[in-house]
């Protein structure tokens, strides 16, 4: 499995489903390196000194534009934060008239979440010189996520190939799961999925994966149990009969961890919603739970994405 | 028209008014200079590092914020946002108070936006060591975008002397105009203005422009034609019947559009109302439209402004 | 009192109540030095280079983030702003969620502003290797205010031992005059409280402390006079009988500081309610007012406990 690329073939990062394995190898061992970088008191490598990078996000995020933010910063790119809020964008600006300006200012790499699917690679087809990484495109893909998810199993784990991932939640709507699902079948995982109904895509399972509509069938022999988030903002209305009701049927619990493997992972890509998919002392239990750590993994996955994006091209200065 | 000068005689950038020709000559010649940096993979030079920048915007804005945010990193300065939302401000503190709050922080030079015409100067009077640079004050001046506006022109065409420039739309709201008209007659072009009686300021023409009513008779033998942002946020209400029917009169077109010079230029500052002041199809056509040219010029004309006024105090350090 | 420790104890700075008095002198003298660095035209130390400091700024604020920020940038650290708008606090997240995920991307120090009491040493206990710096947790401490406040007594007064310090208004409600009653009797200044008796606390004399309900006996004598922020939107109703009457009880003017001594110093933590709790007209008198100063002494005091407390652990590296 670590036989890795020594670089990327596209000059964008638009999602997992385009990857090669050895693609996914390399971002991450080359995250390895850097998650040493921002163990150390002076957290900096020079590595994009002068590069410019735009972080458009064209909705709410706190995780992953900081983690973006922090791993430019810490390659010490220079950054730019761009909001819908108090822009032209509130003037009834279009996204592409948007990103034309911004690319007309000469960034490297633009970081882009947006609710629309394919938004990212629209940009990334429109603009030949400029790097498009996904940080989110509606319920499409948000591949940094699943890297991360990736890095912090194969750290702990030691392996990705063979591993059990079963997934809980709202399947539906994540752009989280598609990703983990990509990733995890190409990289030799088995990957379980558990759902109500009302939050199971149909044909999801011609995608490799087993789907199982109970929680505890889904978690017998797991190695990993990755909760996602009930998307309360993002449903006009609840999909089941109440939150207490999901919680009762797949909430995780320490209870219900007991079918799964000796050292069974606790993931989740935050923010949680305690109580609801999750019970606060499974999301805080050090024996289970890697939330942190996947937060901490994140900063870098990205760095390594930037550098293996933004080096590819150092060539041309 | 290039015989320049070595430096700027104000610590300020106020507006077009109150430039001499040399000073205009020697700010796109520097900006020349700069261009060439934001065309390289690594986007920097170290001239202003070390000092601060404060970008002082009370009011929306996309390109001009973000532009300058870029040029002052290019330049190596530190800069800190301050708008008015979720600050003091919203406490009920003056601009003055708060001017005197940033400026007590010894910032090196203050980029302001502020709806009222004149800001820019009140706070240039007040602070004898302070660089201030109008971002646009109200509808009074908008001096780097007029100087934008001519290093697209003088790049395009090789000169500004005797060249037909034609500017369309709303201009009695527009600051926009009122320093390209500064800036063009200065340097010896021709300006015509076009516009519904109700968006023209009487006494106009005093200004060393020509007016008429009519965008045919505006447009024949023109070199450039500007087209400028209805503001419709602005207005209280609708100085004209109805948005289509402006764009029936207004509206550039390709087919009116041949009435002017082979090679003819077409410009706007942005943001774009498409289908209102300018038909979709020549806004993004290459053989008219430099739309995007003028953003990426931005970038360069503003490092050249930030450059010039933080490097003539360079020798009190 | 200018026998100073060459450390601080802590790796935090929660508030004056746990200093000694040799630690509020090395704070001051280290400020000293940095204050020179932000007179200079190349306003920069590479002190924190590569150190990330988080700005965590869950209440509106002007001078303090800013100053802060500016302070961070002149030691050469990586900033991030982040603030409860725009961010899944909004979707419902706990402080402490947000703070975990923060910390899990492995900041240096986080400069925090909340609401609540205490909420700085909840996370200071809570991040054994992370440094703490409390922006103002509710009414209770502000320390960073205050240690500016007595940088500039000290600076324009040549000492705080001995000195007289009137601190006049919403005594009830302000974080400031909490941390500065703590710092100026560990100093051995003599303070003197003035307030409606509405906006007194009960026992506030246990601190300490001087408490007078009349203005003009206030005064009298002093060496300092610092007026406090009426809190109008901390209230849920004014807590006296009008704004008018208020000004006229215990409002500052040229008449009344005739009784303080000659070079009377008068400050302001800002922002002001001009005509509620100062005279504009004393605001802005250069004889008496060091208003502007505070700020200014503001980003080198933060610089000072910045740098003390990144360097403290700067043998980890």
């Amino acid at each position: 499995m670590r036989a890795s690329s020594t670089s990327l073939r596209s000059k964008d990062l638009l999602g997992i489903e385009t990857l090669i394995p050895e693609e996914i190898a390399l971002i991450l061992d080359t995250a390895e390196g850097f998650k040493e970088v921002s163990e150390r008191h002076v957290k900096k490598v020079p590595a994009l000194r002068g590069q410019l990078v735009i972080n458009l996000f064209m909705e709410a995020s706190t995780r992953t534009r900081v983690s973006f933010e922090i791993a430019e910063k810490r390659l010490s790119a220079d950054t730019l934060n761009f909001s819908s809020s108090g822009s032209s964008v509130e003037k009834g600006e279009t996204l592409i008239d948007t990103a034309d300006n911004l690319v007309a200012m000469q960034p490297n790499m633009i970081v882009m979440r947006h609710k629309h699917p394919g938004s990212a690679r629209m940009l990334a087809e429109r603009y030949p010189n400029i790097s498009i990484i996904n940080g989110g495109d509606g319920s499409h893909e948000h591949p940094t996520q699943a890297l991360l998810d990736a890095f912090t199993m194969r750290e702990r784990l030691g392996r990705l190939n063979g591993v059990n991932v079963t997934i809980v939640g709202d399947i539906k709507y994540s752009r989280v799961v598609r990703s983990n699902i990509h990733l995890l079948t190409k990289m030799n995982a088995n990957v379980t999925l558990a759902a109500p109904p009302t939050l199971m895509p149909v044909e999801i399972d011609k995608l490799g994966v087993r789907v199982v509509h109970s929680l505890d069938e889904a978690i017998e022999g797991a190695d990993v149990v990755m909760m996602l988030r009930i998307q309360l903002e993002r449903q006009g209305k609840l999909s089941f009969p109440s939150l207490r009701e999901y919680y009762n049927t797949f909430g995780l619990t320490r209870e219900r961890l007991r079918r799964a493997k000796k050292g069974v992972l606790v993931m989740h890509p935050g923010p949680m919603n305690r109580g609801v998919e999750i019970a606060s002392d499974v999301a805080d239990d050090p024996n289970y739970s890697v939330i942190l750590e996947q937060v901490t993994n994140g900063v870098a996955v990205r760095m390594a994405v930037l550098y293996l994006l933004g080096g590819a091209h150092s060539t041309e200065s």
